[in-house]
């Protein structure tokens, strides 16, 4: 005999909720075994079906042929019910379908180990309310609103409820069939192909057969697709009208296209006949649904290995990284990453995108999903157009915002280009004709584009600093191993780098480090530590002595340019404003960055902002010069900048800067660029994203991950999260910079 | 009295489908009016009520409070119909309408110059069949199927019709009704939202206020974004589940909902009292358009002008840019730019791309919808992932289809970056690197990462040719104008330039041109001029005399190093296979390049092909070395590899240059990378179009302005096509570069 196990749902529905008030939600990471095939059945419309799928594809499940000798086990979840009657609730339509059909058979009783083994059918409904409307509007009128986060875990539950039967004992099939169409809301208003998001199950989308089926079949795909969800076939009611072949043309052939005999519109019919006819079709969805499953699997166990053969990944060696050490990344949802174990059991689990993908990420899942739309929009709207003597909406926005945003009261112009290393390269370039104009090098333009041989210029920067890996933007950096004749052989040093003053937290207080050489005679202790971060960054320092001592120090250092040398000069300052990132998170005495604007403004030389790392709000402001408080003449931007989707950088220049490069020759112009310079993708991304940041309802202060630097408030908790994101780095490591 | 004007559209239908066979579709560019508002009205099912949208706008529109004292008219076409009975076609639904409304009100006479004028309604049906069904069936089954272009044709010769009206004379509104929801098909099979998409005319989308129609009405707004469109409202009949609710929340209260009341079920209702009911509704979605209309017309022609104010173009000189010779780019669809000109009379017209926006471009329209769902996917699924360590399936699927690709016979390894002059920053660091070990200038690693001070390298390169804008890239190439210290002080040359034969096409031949110095005393003129053009790339020609010639020329230049000067070594050859793009798209003689090839090989030194313009069927064959007949140690690709829509670079290396950075040192690796290393979205665009672009079903051998190279067998062709790309270049320049 089989079984049949129905659970009344609503009581269940009541117990989570009440229980959701008591505890918080579990923090445990996402668990979803793939040992057995998991599959989200949706519709394109309300009432199309999809119920009859799960049936079907459970009576073709149960009762295949027994090749693998192994009784079969259905599982069929209805995360989320409305239905007319309580009666229903109680039995739900598969239950009854399946019992029908299952009671023909015998061929379903395994004799093993001397027992009566069955194949089994679960059918469980995990929340249900009583009005056959959509679940926002039951639960809101039934005082029954669940959160999303419950629904998941309540899913997840059951899901893993399977994981310990063993693959040798028994074959597992589930579907996940989700209520009404795939953009409908779920109980608490979240649509539901956004709800079940964090999971990516793939996916199985009864369509529509019928006149109009055409536009809301596709239309409903694309909105799964639109969600990185994968459909591995559409299933369809013959309504006479052959939907399937424009939806074949539609599909390219790549996705199968399965149609079902006309249902009998007859509500008493009791389907039998039908189903029996509809055994072909369920059979070969089926077919489809296991195969796509096994492919996945095998894929998803080739990839460690196929990537160690096939990339070259940066700054790794791949000598130190055995197949075992390669992530495979499913996907990504806001701050985690789905990522893949194959050993024992096979499952996707969560991993919290710690580094935030290099300091990339920010967004939230929400704006991971209007990002999504947003490229897609862009993407059919303009693909790539060429830039220069053009204008297109979404790089006209890009720079109105970033010229009102982080380049407001000083940055007229917006120059775009792929990312940092490259910014930082046009920013020398700006820099560097400036201070030529100024200070008299080019003073024979135009007859002249060249200078007297022996000129030369150099960068002013700080030790420890980083601009990219470009060879401009490393040739700004002082001299270290990335810059060393094994890694970059034309690499010279083109900078005068002077050590920082470095602030660091220690039993609760920041101290201040000065560097040696730095002369601090007269210094007062109670200057060198501060109780409190923003204490750092009181203006009223600037009055304190050590304005003096920074001074006189920076003055001193320049004293050799273009001193005794008349041909060398010191032609821009480069720095990361308050925090160098990739030189370990040190924080620069933001006085000493003060004073060394404010020594080289005098000096006319101009002044470049390194704010990869820092800007759109890394640091709790929107750009870190605000919180420096000082304002540069050129400034890049890159990484948080398009939400984290794709690269794109800016470089923002005064006009004076700008001005430099105006004249009657092409050939004064600035002579940089890249194919992509401006590409739309990147930029209404970037609007998108700076408009989302800016926006108190939306922007959640950049989740946790990336909050990092605003909130590091103890240094403990800053060692904590860097041993989370860099399991191999040693937190020792990391304490040693930050001076405990 | 008011003009209600009806066509019988079945006849024009037949016309013009007759027409169609006997003459070619027009040329001429688009030419869409921009001087009164134009909507599609678009339908999230079929049998919503996209009509009495159109009716009650009409009303509204021509029933309005005469503010402007002039006429109005409003034209409701109705491209595609398919309609139960005849009698309906002849009086479409709308003017029975509207008939019934107009009359009941005497406003709209007007007394101008004496002379009655009345507001008018135009009704128009371009193409209709019988039966109920999708037009593509109808079309199918009643033998009149019409092409696209010509639907698109008599919908833009509909819309001019009304440019000439006056503005001060009249005020027009038009809409153009779609049928069915807004991925029906059309006559075609043509999906009506791909359909119009040249277009791009913003919209109304009528949603479904049934139990479900929150879902469809979600996904038909996410079909119509996906492919570029603007949608201004969403309307809802009111069904009582209030769906306009969880609609504004997903449109963020951007995209105004407006509900109108339940429209009476009885057919014999002549909806009139309904009309009356709506009037609020429909005077607000009237303003709603009216009003986004204008923004819209205000912000196109703001645009060039701010674009001047805001933007720092590249490779331009703003003195030279005044605001009128700023185009303005309302999108793009395959080779065309939709641009918006406001001088006299404002509309949007096409403009070919014909430098392919820097030979980014490649994909037709269709790949271009396809790249916006997967982009829209891979955002959805991926945003961007942190790379090192790490495996998923765009980056691996990429780069398994590179060295399937431009990479077999060769290479094994991918290194991903953002652009062409990064990827050439990667190929010189791999390169130096394979040949410092080889030759034994790290003999001492690891026990020191440095050399002798005085160790140099260089590369040997061609003149004329280009590899990039950073300073490594530019290092690379031989001085010029984009090099000196106006634009580039740090700029040294690191190589030894040589100057290259030349093939260039004069006369219907190919004559080759031996740059000066080389030796060819014993030369036999029939090895200096061709027929063909394949015969230049004949392999037989490694047996002539000039190979010999070739050779001795390259050993003699490389004799002084490491000759007389020890410490300075050539480590790298660097070429663009073929044809050197930016340097004026010059052809080098294929046979001279071998013989580089297998000169560096013999002393080696790696070779680097600069693929980045060449790469992906630029030039017929997928890569340029295919052409070539030699492969390369190490090659960059970008450009086209995305299918022109967003940045992605990759450096392919044989194992033998991979295998020189393997060791047990982290520091022994290559240490060069960028935020968005192998980011998905272009990893994932460059797998979709590397894949069309291979599959004869889907290659259309790149498009026409991209074919250039591959086709040019004509000189004057050549100039003719840069002329229309260039309009500001004298095609005398080009012909000087040519050799005519």
């Amino acid at each position: 005999m089989l079984f049949l196990r129905h659970r009344s749902c609503r009581h269940h529905s009541l117990l989570r909720i009440h229980i959701k008030f008591l505890s918080t939600t579990s923090s445990q990471p996402l668990h979803l075994p793939l040992s057995f095939p998991t599959y989200m059945i949706w519709g394109s419309n309300t009432s199309l079906g999809k119920t009859l799928i799960s049936t079907g594809l459970s009576s073709s499940f149960l009762l295949s042929p027994l090749t693998t000798k192994k009784p079969h086990k259905f599982v069929y979840l209805k995360p989320i019910q409305t239905v007319p009657s309580l009666g229903t609730i109680l039995r739900p339509r598969i239950g009854i379908l399946g019992f029908y059909n299952l009671n023909f058979r015998e061929e379903n009783r395994f004799v093993k180990d001397g027992v009566n083994v069955v194949s089994e059918l679960v059918c469980e409904t995990l929340y249900a309310w009583k009005e056959a409307v959509s679940p926002h509007l039951a639960a809101e009128k039934e005082n029954g609103v669940v959160e999303d986060s419950l629904v998941l875990e309540t899913l997840e539950k059951c899901l893993r409820k399977e994981e310990d039967i063993k693959e040798e004992e028994m074959d597992v099939f589930c579907v996940v069939e989700t209520a009404g169409g795939v953009a409908s809301p779920g109980p608490s208003g979240t649509l539901q192909c956004d709800l079940y998001r964090p999971f990516r199950l793939p996916g199985v989308l009864m369509g529509d057969g019928r006149l109009g089926g055409i536009s809301g079949t596709i239309s409903a795909y694309e909105s799964l697709k639109l969600r990185g969800y994968d459909i591995v076939a559409v299933v369809l009611e013959d309504h006479g009208l052959v939907n399937e072949v424009p939806l074949l043309s539609y599909l390219r052939n790549r996705v199968p296209v399965i149609v079902l005999p006309p249902v009998p519109k007859d509500m008493s019919n009791d389907l039998v006949d039908w189903f029996g006819d509809s055994d072909e079709a369920f059979n070969s969805l089926k077919e489809i649904m296991i195969s796509a499953f096994s492919e996945r699997i095998l894929r998803l166990n080739d990839m460690a290995k196929k990537a160690g053969n096939t990339f070259w990944w940066p700054f790794t060696q791949h000598k130190l990284v055995p197949e075992e050490a390669v992530t495979v990344i499913d996907s990504r949802c806001g701050e985690n990453f789905a990522i893949y174990k194959g050993q024992d059991n096979q499952f996707i689990t969560q991993q919290f995108d710690g580094c935030a993908s290099w300091w990339t990420q920010g967004p939230d899942a929400t704006l991971q999903i209007e990002l999504a739309r947003e490229m897609g929009y862009t993407a059919a709207r303009y693909g790539h157009v060429m830039f220069p003597e053009n204008v297109y909406e979404p790089a006209l926005e890009c720079a109105e915002l970033l010229l009102e945003g982080v380049g407001k009261g000083w940055a007229s112009r917006t120059y775009y280009s792929d990312n940092g290393s490259t910014a930082i390269e046009i920013a020398l370039k700006m820099a560097f004709r400036k201070f030529s104009f100024d200070n008299g090098l080019l003073s024979d333009f135009p007859n002249n584009t060249r200078t007297d041989k022996s000129v030369q210029l150099k960068v002013l920067a700080l030790k420890g600093s980083y601009h990219g890996d470009t060879l401009g933007a490393m040739e700004a950096q002082a001299p270290s191993s990335y810059t060393g004749f094994l890694q970059q052989p034309w690499y010279t040093g083109r900078g005068l780098f002077l050590d920082p003053p470095t602030v660091s937290l220690s039993n609760n207080k920041w101290n201040l480090s000065l560097p040696e050489g730095m002369h601090c005679k007269n210094m007062i202790k109670k200057g060198m530590s501060f109780s409190t971060r923003d204490k750092i960054f009181d203006k009223s320092r600037d009055k304190s002595d050590l304005t003096g001592v920074y001074s006189s120090y920076i003055s001193q250092k320049l004293l050799q340019y273009p001193g005794l040398k008349e041909s060398i000069h010191v032609g821009a300052l480069i720095i990361e404003p308050v925090i160098q990132g990739a030189g370990g998170m040190l924080m620069i005495d933001p006085l000493f960055q003060r004073v060394l604007v404010s020594e080289c403004r005098s000096r006319n030389i101009p002044v470049i902002f390194d704010e990869v790392f820092t800007g759109f709000w890394r640091l709790g402001t929107e750009s870190a010069a605000e919180l420096l408080g000082c304002l540069p003449d050129i400034a890049c931007f890159a990484k948080l900048m398009t939400g984290g989707v794709i690269p794109l950088a800016a470089t923002l220049a005064t006009d004076a800067v700008f001005d430099s490069f105006l004249g009657e020759s092409k050939l004064k112009a600035l002579l940089h660029g890249h194919s992509y310079t401006a590409h739309a993708m990147g930029c209404s991304a970037a609007a998108k994203s700076i408009k989302w940041l800016k926006d108190p309802q939306t922007n959640h202060n950049i989740i946790s991950g990336q909050r990092l630097l605003r909130e590091v408030c103890t240094i403990h908790c800053f060692c904590l999260l860097i041993a989370y994101q860099f399991p191999k780095v040693d937190v020792r490591t990391v304490s040693t910079i930050w001076n405990i």
